[in-house]
């Protein structure tokens, strides 16, 4: 990037020169990093496993190291006043705010913290492998109390704060407070609530016809064909299968995603994918020049979410996309779902129903399993509810809010990966707030090209896909979560355009309480 | 490892460990970066090559950094002086003395110097992937002429040296000189040149049956049969297909090889899978407790490639060996080989010719493409050949010493990739040490164990497997490679058992001349 403003000194220059150089060796070490995590996650034989955590753990190290050098906040200090001239949303000034919070959010927390947390976590994750599927709870008990312990260790140095899950909470969904995120699910709480229970009443939708048997090389090559119509780049990309689906990225031109196939589900790998593939998009669309700085990446967890849940579900769970699809779907799997209507199979991808795994839910109760994590990890923050109660806890909470409990906690409490890597706070409202944007963006889309839906039933998603890069993907982590929301649809997140589309799209198919 | 000399103060074992945390942080850095690289040949899409590069290249930079730090320096001086009062072969004596020569050789090169030398490679190596193809040396020239001038700079970081090239073999066959290697080849090639001569005037073998069409699963699928079977442990390593083979580790639980499959030609696939499993069964023989420093691998390039001669050739290639696998290379492809005799198999596979491609040329005419090129590279770095007159002098050679010319550049001086990676010198002279030790290695172990060569035929690798793990694989680089041979063998590395090994084994094909 060439920079003209004439109040800017050759030594300006000089020193926003270094500072990109040393974001962008910042950048790379994170680069290979995940290089070295999803090696680990699709192809490295079962004796690399110690050797590999070390090693990531060293380039972790490295860059976290950079990131606190002093010498950095020189620059940005030397930088800010030249950037202070330039536009609010110009590259370089979105650089020089950004690498600010990042540098000043990272010297808080001291080295040996980091490290500590680390080989913490690893231990913790570990044990949580083996704990989950033998429904052992006692074992992770006191790992999951140095997590609270961590967490809120983690917690007091960004201290004072108003609650102490702020921190947590603003580290992956900038801006958002405890106050906000409960007032939001609170909200988003008092219209699903009747709207679930109403469908839950009524008769479970039949997808007998996802359950095949279905040959993993078919499904494969239908979530390729899928990944690939909704512009998911693969000279820039690749899907390979891993236990847990993730999506990861190298550089601009190298962002990943893989999925897992399940023969008895046909859901599975055609939703992780497009769910991983909404990632990707998110990413391959950052601007080239972004990447390796500070802003190369999406602008928070919710807002990163929304694009996974809008291309996963508002797309690829929509009647439009299987008119379209429905065909090719049917010719690969004819003795499976030849018989079977469109109409059918829709119902089925769209079945909703009580359930236990987070996971697995529909697009229904699915924020009600997030509202419940978020409730309790906030309890155990605020040491209002004790690790030891927390199966307990758990079963009441899943009565009453979902009307069905866990008879053990391998599908209780142990469910979910987040606390037992030694987070607890802060990872789960994202959740619910990509599916409020994916709604809130998806309705600024089609009111700029009311053509949308059509087109995505004639399996053109160019013009979605390119409103979704120019307006959001392009701008990397240049603004705020709450100031990208305002520019891109006009005004601050809220959760009318997710009720309204929950509503049109489950009144079609059930009978819902009057609004 | 407890160190438990009694003359070892307090502080001797603390800069011990720091020296071997140092030491273990480089060696992470360069396996990080070879996991980046095993990456970009296996599955990268082609979107992630130039941030690829410039990863590896900051990674490589890291290293570099480190294994230059005067503090290096300072705390291998302060251990010394307690190293050399233990044995020479102790791990630790050896850790220092190794530690040192790494450390001493690196500070000879400036970091400048390194850093032009990484971009000029890369820019090299990309030019010479179009220009191979296109047959286009004179594109090439002035990289050639450039490539040159480098590897005199380098060398000249040595001084004084008897011989431009000396520096240049030192740096991968240590204690060899371009008088050593040239006597060596000398000699080699009085023996050869009559042993070819007479074969290449003889009817040449009949190898259709190699010709299939073979399909690529069933090969793959034999391949993986063939390095399990003589002993690489898949459960720390992986075979995957890349354009050139190659074998990479990552630590001691994780060396890998690949791997290159044609369908008209059976003996790719399988011959490269067990030349680059030889490779793997000495890096995975490698003590552990080496890995992650100095002497965690092989000796020398040497030592290392007579370790995948040896399991390719002396083993692969053997009667015995297909006397136990052929019936199940027949099974697993009975149309084109059910009808074939086992001998005329064993033919095909040692079919001695002369021909243009020194990746592709059977065991008797190998090594004289190795001397084509050392001679070559020395008289380019001596001065006494110039770039422009290295076609001519190429097919010049080649027409003298095997009888056949290319009538192009890219089946001549275009074909290897050495010379345009950017050095010249000290690259080739690797694989004809490697032929020879790997005659004499084995000769020694059939004394040790003269039931060898019956156990190959019955599929028992483990005895051979084993005698090579306890005398060499597991010493790492210890020892230097002249050390090793005379521990290991009982006398310097000599032609003899080489010689003996041809001459025994195509004297039952060919008629020879008499001694």
């Amino acid at each position: 990037m060439t920079i003209t403003a004439p109040s800017k000194s050759r030594t300006t220059e000089d020193k926003l020169g270094e500072l990109r150089e040393r974001l962008l060796e910042i950048s790379d070490l994170g680069f290979a990093g995940a290089v070295l995590g999803w090696d680990q996650a699709t192809y490295m034989p079962s004796g690399g496993a110690p050797a590999r955590g070390r090693q990531k753990a060293m380039l972790s190290r490295l860059g976290h190291e950079r990131l606190t050098d002093p010498a950095l906040g020189r620059l940005i200090d030397a930088v800010q006043p030249f950037a202070e001239t330039l536009p609010y949303d110009s590259d370089t000034a979105c650089l020089v705010r950004v690498a600010r919070r990042k540098f000043e959010r990272a010297l808080k927390v001291p080295a040996d913290f980091v490290a500590r947390r680390s080989t913490f976590s690893s231990v913790s994750y570990n044990a949580w492998t083996k704990a989950r599927p033998a429904n052992d709870f006692a074992t992770m008990r006191p790992h999951l109390e140095r997590a609270v312990e961590f967490s809120r260790e983690y917690a007091q140095f960004f201290a004072p704060f108003d609650h102490i899950t702020d921190p947590l909470i603003d580290g992956s969904d900038e801006g958002m407070t405890t106050v906000s995120v409960r007032a939001l699910l609170d909200e988003l709480r008092r219209e699903l609530v009747p709207i679930a229970k109403a469908i839950c009443d009524q008769p479970v939708a039949d997808d007998t016809c996802l359950r095949g048997p279905f040959p993993e090389a078919p499904q494969l090559a239908f979530s390729m064909l899928a990944i690939k119509s909704v512009g998911y780049d693969l000279e820039r990309g690749r899907l390979d299968k891993t236990h847990h689906p993730f999506c990861t990225k190298f550089s601009d031109g190298d962002v990943r995603i893989t999925t897992r196939v399940r023969e008895n589900d046909l859901s599975e790998a055609l939703f992780s994918s497009l769910h991983e593939a909404g990632h990707a998009l998110y990413e391959q669309g950052v601007a080239a020049e972004l990447v390796g700085t500070p802003l190369g990446h999406g602008a928070s967890a919710g807002v990163h979410e929304s694009q996974s849940r809008l291309w996963e579900n508002i797309v690829g769970r929509s009647r439009g996309f299987w008119e379209h699809f429905y065909p090719a779907v049917q010719s690969a799997f004819p003795d499976q779902l030849g018989a079977v209507s469109l109409d059918t199979f829709y119902r089925a991808i769209n079945k909703v129903q009580r359930s236990l795994i987070r996971t697995d839910a529909d697009e229904v109760t699915y924020n009600l399993h997030v509202m419940l994590r978020f409730g309790l990890e906030t309890e155990l923050l605020e040491s209002r509810l004790a690790v030891k109660d927390l199966p307990d806890a758990w079963r009441a909470r899943m009565s009453s809010d979902l009307g069905v409990a866990p008879t053990d906690d391998k599908d209780g409490c142990l469910q979910d990966v987040h606390w037992y890597g030694g987070w607890i706070g802060g990872g789960f409202q994202g959740y619910t707030i990509g599916n409020i944007l994916a709604a809130q963006f998806h309705a600024a889309a089609v009111v700029a090209y009311p053509g949308i839906p059509k087109q995505i039933a004639q399996g053109e998603f160019a013009p979605l896909h390119d409103w979704l890069r120019t307006n959001i993907y392009q701008h990397g982590a240049k603004l705020k979560p709450a100031e990208l929301v305002e520019r891109v649809t006009g005004t601050p997140m809220r959760i009318g355009p997710y009720v309204a589309y929950l509503r049109a799209k489950y009144g079609e198919l059930y009978t819902l309480p009057a609004v």
